[in-house]
């Protein structure tokens, strides 16, 4: 390959990349404006952007600049970019700005987008911003901020389009031209009876198929389905996930339509959903939003707290054998191993337990074979991890009663990793806790206490 | 509360809940519907069932009954729920039928999901499929095999609607309602050049609101967002969320439209890369979808076994301060809190850090301020902790030379873990190394070596 095919195939691999059309150049253009008050500088440099890009942008200012960059473009600046903001950063920017200013942006924006701007923000902060909203746009909001958190409810948006069973093709696709009032992206045409029931769903690449005396009726998805007002956003993920829907209704608990869910605001949930497992799993559930150092110390101080009495109930377990470690002090070297593998082995055990109870595949009896299987699992590792670490003892400390040790703790250890890692999950849900932010310490306390009484068990029965 | 209320309040608790159509009852009916070959049996059980949940009841099935459905059930079966099943068992019931039996099911696939299906088998059994399907079939099928696993190309469905950009939206709608040839499922016209390259993307809700007389060029979005062919699907993904797109062009080199991505493609995609980052950052990458309890052990075996070298690592620290512990044991006591604080400090910070790297969030320099931040959160940490375990480690012992120690390990290592957690995945991820899956050995080994050093060596200085 030749110079000029490798500068080709670079740069056919860069093509090949999303690159974000936000960069360190552009963030200091966008503060060099701000810093200036130009305001028709900083809106040149926003407005070829997509409100996701200029959320990131922002995300790149300090959040004084943030709050300036407002305070200097106005009403010029696009609020669509709030919704794709991250929480940190948007409520800072609502906060920080004059309640009649952040009014002015949250008026710009749809429904369920002004909800999801405005539902982290304190009570105080938030009634501020409410109050100074016209009348019919804050009756909206309020409605639903009276969902739960995290419901269909707030999900929704509240605008959707519906026919009644009797109307043709034509006559919707007439009044579709004919009506200012639709909302601005839709894909179905719900078919309600007199009542508000939703019939049947029918999507427009249907509707624009079919002959004009054909009624939609004909043509619609009977029975679709509905999602109940009340339900967890979690499990309307699932059901998005599961069918692969686009839009699906959401219904009052007569039953009667009231809104709609879009695939858009989905996609976000399962992101989010799966993004908090990652860091619940690692120990920073809840905290990686915060912003700055001594915030983010004091968020995982916590987690380490927790684990720190983990380790202390470890360390209590080997203070016990205080004797045969002053005895044999090879102990002391090779009683680590033994924990390390059963909180390695826990941890695997744990994070498929978590991800199967995310992703609603233990039904029924599957999540008692699964601890069945992990056990089994665990005990076959613990074997074959036996036989080469008690080979690896034996070698070094030239006493093969010290390998007989360490093999059989493996043994212990790694069948109660498998046990609990799948075990102390299926538990939790069952208690209705949340597995992926608890499971770890149970599990790691489960194998450390008993790596470290196995192992220093044995010994005091067979060395002294 | 009475009793009535709390059942009420139970029961709607459920309805809140998406309660799968599959359950023990239905597995069985089916069950018994192949064990006696009833056909008709089968059909009606399978018949009412959304593709999604046919796959789920295949995957509750045992492999061998898996195949006999499909004797039994024959063409009546609608093949869509290939496209649900996961990847081991659809592989095993693919390889598992005769040739002849699967070429007909992946017949009735479109192109993409009929990629889906048979990209993942061995070289030989695909073959032999191929040949049996029809020519048009299978050359549009063998073509979308030549591009890259994990590609757009791979992905993306061959047929789509264009139109001209001095069509009208009546011509149009005409057009479509004429068409018998049309994909099942479009969500947007596309307007193409007389090269084929895309100039915009017209929503069909932007073309039902609009005037028979008006040109769709006139309504599109302008230079919409493609593809490349060769893009990775992990970036196709990023383009959606980012963007909220529904559907997007995947252009070839020159520029020209090829196909089409849609939304619930890439839902799947989002969820599965989630997933297996939350699985490989748990040490079981790759292994989750391995079937039965030996082939799970085996697949985890590695990640243990690298485990095990790294805690060898850690015992031959240990065994070098062998005389400091045999003349003060309540190191021995006391030396696994370091080592596991650490563990857990860097976990923390390489979780943030492999979570950012995979939604893009590092750009530029904000690699290298994430790495500071997080070391300066370990080292603010590590001096609570140290004031902490030192008092303990003071209270316990009766010695303030052992708590100084044992704080004075706490502050370097959970120095270090800050350092190693943020910084191992960004560097991995320079050198093209997916940080998921690598990074926690490092910082584990990282951790467990300077924690004992640290501690060990420190006491090494002072007590002896």
């Amino acid at each position: 390959m030749t110079a000029v095919d490798a500068a080709v195939d670079a740069e056919d691999a860069a093509a090949l990349e999303v690159r974000s059309p936000v960069d360190e150049a552009l963030v200091a253009e966008a503060a060099a404006a701000i810093d200036a008050g130009d305001s028709d500088a900083l809106i040149a440099t926003l407005e070829p952007l997509h409100p996701a890009d200029v959320a990131d942008l922002f995300e790149d200012l300090d959040p004084e600049r943030r709050i300036g960059a407002i305070e200097v473009g106005g009403a010029a600046i696009d609020a669509d970019f709030l919704s794709h903001l991250d929480e940190t950063a948007r409520d800072g920017l609502l906060e920080g700005l004059a309640p009649a200013v952040t009014a002015k942006l949250i008026e710009q924006l749809d429904s369920d987008d002004a909800v999801y701007a405005l539902e982290d923000l304190d009570d105080a902060a938030r009634e501020d911003i409410l109050e100074r909203l016209p009348g019919a746009d804050r009756a909206v909001v309020e409605q639903a901020l009276s969902f739960p958190e995290d419901s269909a409810g707030r999900l929704m948006q509240r605008e959707f389009v519906a026919a009644p069973a009797h109307r043709t093709v034509g006559e919707t696709i007439d009044r579709l031209r004919a009506d200012s009032n639709l909302p601005e992206v839709f894909h179905d045409v719900w078919v309600l009876d007199p009542t508000m029931r939703p019939l049947g769903q029918t999507p427009l690449y249907r509707i624009l198929r079919t002959k004009r005396p054909k009624r939609i009726a004909e043509i619609m998805t009977a029975a679709p389905q509905t999602v109940p007002v009340g339900m967890d956003q979690e499990e309307v993920a699932h059901l998005f996930r599961q069918y692969g829907l686009l839009e699906a209704a959401v219904v009052d608990d007569a039953g009667r339509m009231v809104g709609v869910i879009t695939h858009d605001d989905v996609v976000e949930i399962i992101d989010e959903e799966a993004g908090e497992d990652i860091l619940k799993l690692g120990g920073v559930g809840g905290g990686a939003d915060v912003e700055g150092v001594i915030g983010t110390a004091r968020s995982r101080f916590v987690w380490l707290g927790l684990n720190l009495a983990t380790a202390v109930l470890a360390s209590a377990v080997i203070a016990l054998f205080e004797d045969v470690i002053s005895a044999v002090v090879a102990l002391a070297v090779l009683m680590p191993i033994v924990a390390s593998m059963g909180g390695n082995a826990g941890t695997q055990s744990l994070t498929v337990a978590v991800r199967a109870l995310a992703m609603k595949e233990l039904r029924g009896p599957e999540g008692w074979r699964l601890v069945l299987e992990e056990t089994a699992v665990g005990l076959l590792n613990g074997l074959a991890f036996a036989v080469v670490a008690g080979g690896l003892a034996w070698a070094w400390a030239g006493e093969p009663i010290l390998g007989a040790v360490i093999g059989a703790a493996m043994i212990v250890n790694l069948l109660v990793a498998g046990l609990a890692g799948a075990g102390v999950p299926l538990l939790l849900q069952r208690l209705k806790i949340d597995p992926a932010v608890a499971s770890a310490v149970f599990v790691t306390t489960v194998t450390d206490v008993v790596g470290f009484f196995a192992f220093l068990g044995l010994a005091a029965l067979l060395l002294l």
